[in-house]
């Protein structure tokens, strides 16, 4: 399933080891603090268990996890400078272009 | 219909002119670059229109607009310091608690 993961988290050194976790786990950097990307059932669960460990400390923050269907992610609207390569995005093609 | 908004706006004179606009169209602020809420297909339209004109001069920004069927609001998951109230984002209440 496709997920997009967006953050709000104060802390730089938090916001730090999340980003890597997401990106490790094999989410796309959309925006600075939005993810996107496909997460097995047992992946989303985990994710999940260790952003809630390490925010728990914080003071105030945010992480929104939003499952996207397929005929979702063909209606997002991107205005962008950058175009993002949805084809990859939706698991179409298995090489992004940048 | 609901949308969620997400920005990454370098310049700030814009990025702040774009949150008083999704905010005056009346979506709320769920995150500091992240805003849902319900939009007609004027509204849309118009918004995505105008965030076009405002930024056309920036160097890099990016405007992510996401469509949200209901179903997908009910399985969106929260990790958050201060919960949001899904109720109200979702239309089913009219005022919002805090």
């Amino acid at each position: 399933m496709m997920y997009l993961v967006a953050y709000d988290i104060e802390l730089d050194k938090n916001r730090n080891k999340i980003a890597k976790l997401l990106l490790k786990i094999g989410l796309e950097r959309v925006q600075y603090s939005v993810f996107i990307g496909p997460l097995t059932e047992w992946e989303y669960g985990e994710i999940q268990e260790k952003i809630e460990i390490l925010i728990k400390e914080d003071p105030t923050y945010s992480v929104l996890f939003l499952p996207l269907h397929n005929d979702m992610i063909q209606s997002i609207v991107e205005v962008s400078s950058n175009k993002l390569d949805w084809e990859y995005l939706k698991g179409e093609k298995t090489i992004m272009i940048l």
